[in-house]
């Protein structure tokens, strides 16, 4: 079996600790079992996946966007197939497949199951994927999808609603329900309906012929290059809805949407985090702080109250789901990332009205890691080593780095800098092309 | 007639606005009159003395830390004697004192009135420092304070119990309270006991004559030089309880001490101030983002909500007199100062187990400024010039300062900054020397 952990979304509902590069799945929040270790999301499906002895291969589906931040948390453990663009859960899925058949060259009758990377569970729900392998590789049908019990009347999931019983806990599938509203939910639920959480099992050749007839090609890189052939559609609509053969098996686990801070902060275990003094007064207040100042909280009740590099948020916790309507409208760069060589944060962006700009970033590059700046046209870089240990290589020469050594890069010359211990820089950037910047990816290879 | 402006203080009740150098007094927060400008509690003072036609010379009376913050705020329309070390209120007045008499050349007989600078009072307090003024040449008393007439029976001022009547509002004093508990401030107000807001005015002659039982000198530098011949001890204790001649006039009026949060945002008149996004639906809240990253309040009731480069704080308003206790634990280097050459913010403080540290700084240097680095023994000093013109002086060369350039001065050298417009200025200092940077003075001249 062949798991695609779908890694999407650069959602503002966690705003500010998440960003356009820092999806949720990425934010190092959640207490591990007996450590006092955390870890994000993504890591802890990886790790439940390995602990439930799945023993599948994993390929993770998401954008270019992401893959830093998904090779630094979870290594090399995985493939990863990035989109060229965003295109929707369709488009991503057969990318995924195609690499599945052309790149690894499994087999049509192997066996794939898709599930999202942010659910919080328990094991019931891996045993329950492992289920829905069995079921897909003994041919119940073409396509099974988990049905989670619903637990409220929600109007953000779709609905499955079950038919004819296929096995004790799998039934055919009469019909798929978009969204709801609360009051058609709560008929749904009472007339038997699951919700959709995202996770469906088929065999490989089943995807990839619906996908041929948009693309097609010996050539993974040439799928790839001609992504924008698939259509910009969902996978529900363009193959869930349209299967001759679907079933739903029920999964009646522990199983949450981490998606908004109220939800978020229940799964913490602990009330606090970063540099935080408070007079202990406070009532059901959940704080986390990511910046280096502290932050200090007397009484309150019911809050969450989170600071990173992109901001500082108070909200009452009931109220915690509205975020993001006026997050979206902060949108700006991010001003932290992870990415492969280690993690940046924007401490100054200045930005003239005749176009030029200074960035002060500090940057923690990890040991082991080489990073190049190239191609930089239009900027001046000033690195100022803090702490650490490499070398500095620039052209045909190298040197060694050490504390309070600076460097500027002119425009047109191409640096390399390996760090053999951790390094802390300070980089200044100046220049005229702040649009540039946008894409890190060009300054670090 | 002269003023002594007491300016004191370094108090955390306004953490984090407040720091070790930047007193409540120098918060630019207050708006002014018939203006869309805000005003600190030095500048309203300043500002209300003068429109009060006193026509008096201003002299203040502070530590050599708010010296800059002090030119900055008010230019050069004061004299500003600086005490050598901090040795309470009897001591600090002496110091002005002989000032107005060695250097001022003030006659013996010249009027003094002594007043502290963070009241937030009307026009009223001004007539009756006039009136006391008026008095004091009148010789009606040696020493005659104002009392404000109390609102609320408060445990954190001291009392002065009236006695006969000497005019229509002014009486000798029987006694001066202490601050009392609120029992016993209950009980001093129903017998007609005023507040002591630290008004007071008296014959220069009277308080030099007492000032030379310690110290004496025809030289001021002289008298400077031993300031520690002056014991630490209060006003109140050392001269107005030992006095023979003492009266109180009568003030009425609108006086408030905007020492802690709850009292500050009432007189705000907005409800936030800086990068801010809220939802509307916050009720009582008042919200201060001197960061330049955005602040989101969602919902929320009854919270002062305040960030600057030195922290964040989220409290219930009416424990903000709490946060004092906790503040002074957090006590670090101040991570924004004003200065006479312009302000600095700390973006980045990096210190390591071996003493090694490394500080990021941005620079915003007022047009017409030359600042100087000398005396750099153990550190290291990256100058990124980011916005702004000004040239840059080293020995004998002078360079044109432009966007985009860096210059590193190495140990032991000394360079002058002078900016013909305003600049920003990313500095990056090095070294291991960090103990020198509790006094920045050195670094800049």
């Amino acid at each position: 079996m062949q798991i695609i952990l779908l890694s999407g979304g650069s959602g503002t509902r966690l705003w500010p600790l998440s960003n356009d590069s820092r999806s949720k799945q990425f934010l190092r929040l959640l207490p591990k079992e007996n450590s006092e270790e955390r870890e994000s999301m993504l890591q802890r499906v990886v790790r439940q996946i390995r602990e439930a002895n799945l023993n599948s291969p994993i390929t993770i589906a998401t954008s270019i966007t992401q893959y830093d931040a998904i090779t630094s948390q979870i290594g090399e453990e995985v493939d990863i197939v990035t989109e060229p663009e965003r295109r929707n859960t369709f488009p991503a899925i057969c990318l995924a497949c195609e690499f599945l058949s052309k790149v690894k060259k499994c087999a049509d009758d192997e066996v794939v199951v898709v599930m999202p990377c942010d659910p919080f569970t328990d094991r019931g729900y891996f045993s329950t994927i492992s289920k829905i392998g069995k079921y897909v590789s003994e041919n119940l049908a073409n396509l099974i999808f988990m049905g989670i019990h619903p637990t409220y009347p929600s109007s953000k999931y779709g609905y499955i609603i079950p038919s004819t019983k296929l096995e004790q806990d799998t039934f055919s599938v009469r019909k798929f329900i978009e969204k709801p509203n609360t009051t058609e939910a709560e008929k749904l639920i009472s007339n038997g309906a699951l919700w959709n959480g995202g996770v469906f099992g088929f065999k490989l050749g089943y995807l990839t012929q619906i996908a041929r007839k948009y693309v097609e090609s010996e050539s993974f890189d040439e799928i790839r290059n001609r992504y924008n052939g698939y259509p910009k559609i969902s996978f529900d609509y363009e193959v869930a809805e349209k299967a001759s053969s679907t079933a739903v098996t029920e999964f009646n686990g522990k199983w949450y949407d981490l998606g908004t801070w109220n939800t978020l902060v229940e799964e913490l275990k602990t009330n606090t985090f970063g540099n935080i003094t408070t007079d202990g007064k406070g009532k059901n207040t959940h704080i986390i702080n990511e910046l280096d100042i502290p932050l200090m909280c007397i009484g309150t009740s019911n809050l969450v109250i989170a600071a990173s590099p992109d901001g500082i948020l108070i909200t009452e916790k009931n109220l915690s789901e509205n975020i993001k309507e006026y997050a979206d409208k902060l949108k700006r760069r991010p001003m932290y990332e992870e990415r492969r060589w280690g993690t940046y944060k924007v401490m100054d962006l200045s930005e003239y009205p005749d176009g030029f700009f200074a960035m002060t970033r500090l940057l923690k590059i990890k040991a082991g890691t080489t990073i190049s700046y190239t191609d930089i046209n239009s900027r001046k870089i000033t690195l100022n080593f803090i702490d650490g240990q490499g070398e500095i290589q620039k052209e045909d020469t190298t040197m060694p780095i050490q504390r309070g050594l600076t460097i500027s890069i002119p425009k047109n010359l191409s640096h390399s800098i390996k760090a053999s211990t951790d390094l802390s820089v300070v980089e200044v950037i100046t220049g005229s092309d702040i649009y540039d910047l946008g894409i890190p990816d060009i300054l670090f290879m």
